[in-house]
């Protein structure tokens, strides 16, 4: 489900090498690891982290054609060549990466859907985790940053009934010694400046068979 | 470890029918159910359960005799026959109560201690889950309340990492659907009047052979 209502978005997009046009076994020149940003909004994040960490490539998800042009506007000023953008939804993205092929999956101030209906659009809804375990390498990390207490009381829960390890949990990151490396989302610059704790968590799944 | 280094204390504590002297199969005269609070501190929890529900036997835990005597002088003026107190450490609550006979065990408020070489004194350390896993019926519960986000982000690695199933996570109890039958602690009264959020967990232990 892509959402290009934007005839200007879609132009930007088709004609940016930023974004993705299709599948491929390789998007970088390098064999340097992947991670993802699910839902990676205006892009402060990923860029930031791309910045900061030239030898990992990273790959933005953000299904909002219209979201995703101000990530694409950050990037033409910066030139990076290890950051790239996928203007799909996170449903889809067994279509574009591999099994077993991710090192981490970044997941920042998702939408919390709060209505209960919506629960299974949460991206830690179970489906979901089933998903980033497929495409997660055998030491691969799920991260999570949110400011959302009930989104985050959510993904505990389900984190913990999928059966996976809690490598770290931060109910106030900002706070915390892993702090000082860490890159904020628009998001996050935001709601901390409003003085809300902002709640982290790493998780890894359980080692599974056939995976290396 | 009884500390009872308060002659006038032990005096209270010896005196009272309300704390358990010695270890017995049966402390109460009914077969109802039996729920912990391990440091129950001056009681308000506790006695606050004991006159909610009547059809539950309620035993509180507190190490520090000073302490214990608080909740004592209130009960002697609530009498009430579903509650008692017992004035020892919970390293040695197998010496009280028989494995698979608990309900419930109540962690409020617990010494955080939060310095690293103390971890093993925290409640919601591997060798206490060990404990509670021990002392619990099967499908008995542990119910943690505190307001320290250091210690609930500990217990949370405890608690998954253990290997335990997460029934309720409320990052803002007073907030939660399940607050309109929470009891508050002496502590919890303090703090969430502060406007700090009050962390809670509900886990279970995951079925075991031997255990009814």
């Amino acid at each position: 489900m892509r959402l290009r209502n934007n005839p200007e978005a879609t132009t930007i997009i088709d004609n940016t090498k930023y974004v993705i046009k299709e599948a491929s076994d390789q998007y970088f020149s390098n064999n340097n690891p992947l991670a993802l940003e699910i839902g990676m909004g205006k892009g402060d994040f990923i860029i930031g982290m791309a910045l900061k960490y030239p030898n990992i490539n990273f790959i933005g998800i953000e299904k909002y054609a219209s979201v995703l042009v101000k990530a694409i506007e950050k990037i033409e000023e910066k030139k990076l060549d290890n950051v790239l953008f996928l203007n799909e939804d996170a449903s889809d993205l067994l279509k574009f990466f591999k099994k077993g092929t991710i090192d981490t999956i970044y997941l920042n101030f998702s939408d919390p859907w709060p209505k209960k209906r919506h629960i299974k659009r949460r991206l830690s809804y179970s489906r979901f985790l089933a998903l980033y375990e497929e495409l997660l390498i055998k030491d691969g990390y799920l991260k999570q940053k949110t400011d959302n207490y009930h989104l985050f009381e959510y993904s505990l829960m389900c984190y913990n009934n999928y059966g996976t390890v809690f490598e770290f949990i931060s109910l106030n990151l900002h706070e915390s010694k892993l702090n000082k490396d860490n890159v904020m989302s628009e998001y996050e610059r935001k709601f901390s400046g409003l003085g809300q704790p902002i709640f982290s968590a790493h998780i890894r799944f359980k080692e599974r068979k056939g995976v290396k």
